[in-house]
């Protein structure tokens, strides 16, 4: 099975240096820097990777469940928020949120919530951070290409006739 | 202290579909699919994502734990190899090995290799990831800039004089 290399560069100290991560095969590089990671500097962090790492992990099991489950979504849209916390022992990943929505035409909401929970349960990068507290907010999006037919309102009154200036009555 | 925002979105079923990362504030976006995560297909994959945010994490680390120990590398470069192994339950990372490499003038090996191990524990991504074996590799970069003075050799015999065409004897 594939084993995947990805690089990591710092050069010069931790507050005043800077680093580059290279993405694997495709070798595109992004940089960071103290304040890209702790602050609001120019740049990204090594948490913004893991987060589209996790979300892209997720997004991807949750295919496979509904594709076995008898489904196909047109569309799963995962967001992944990292927390970077002060612990004991210096700066620790303390909690990934996932949020996520779905378009799955003809699927129920609660097999839907069902298939989420697997697929954040058993995505191999969930398995990957069991030191990390992961939480889930899931919602299936209503398919706006057909819309719910609305129920037949027995209780309405009869269309009145339209008044307008060219039928006075 | 920061909460990072990533996205992970899926289009189509798991086999034929596609997937896009978003990385962070940038917004700066990868693709992925079926063949680049399980094959050699064009694209990246969560794997190299996480490897690049570990390699990422731990050279930082370093930078951290050199800079306390009195010293100031030039340069650190780690390589992460993420394995994505067939597991009982799936798909699972099972290993990941950093593969570093360091220039740091002044410090003996010794005291490298101990701060490696220290980046290794305690970088935020490692202890995140207490689900995968981590391994290292670390190697303390001769300074080019400064090379050892060669022992001088006692036991050498004196430098013949040369002998060339202008110079018979």
């Amino acid at each position: 099975m594939p084993i995947r290399h990805s690089e990591g560069i710092w050069e010069g100290t931790l507050k005043n240096g800077r680093g580059k991560m290279r993405i694997g095969s495709s070798g595109f590089e992004v940089d960071y820097s103290f304040p890209s990671r702790f602050d609001s500097g120019v740049g990204t962090n090594p948490e913004e990777l893991l987060g589209a790492a996790h979300a892209g992990c997720f997004s991807m099991a949750l295919s496979l469940f509904i594709g076995e489950a008898g489904f196909t979504q047109n569309h799963i849209q995962t967001r992944a928020g990292v927390h970077l916390d002060k612990t004991e022992n210096g700066f620790g990943i303390s909690r990934i949120e996932l949020d996520t929505t779905a378009d799955v035409p003809g699927m129920d909401e609660q097999m839907f919530l069902e298939l989420a929970e697997k697929a954040k349960t058993n995505c191999p990068v969930s398995r990957a951070l069991t030191g990390v507290k992961i939480s889930l907010d899931a919602k299936l999006e209503r398919d706006q290409s057909a819309p719910e037919k609305p129920e037949p309102d027995f209780n309405r009154a009869p269309a009145e006739k339209p008044r307008s200036a060219n039928n006075p009555e």
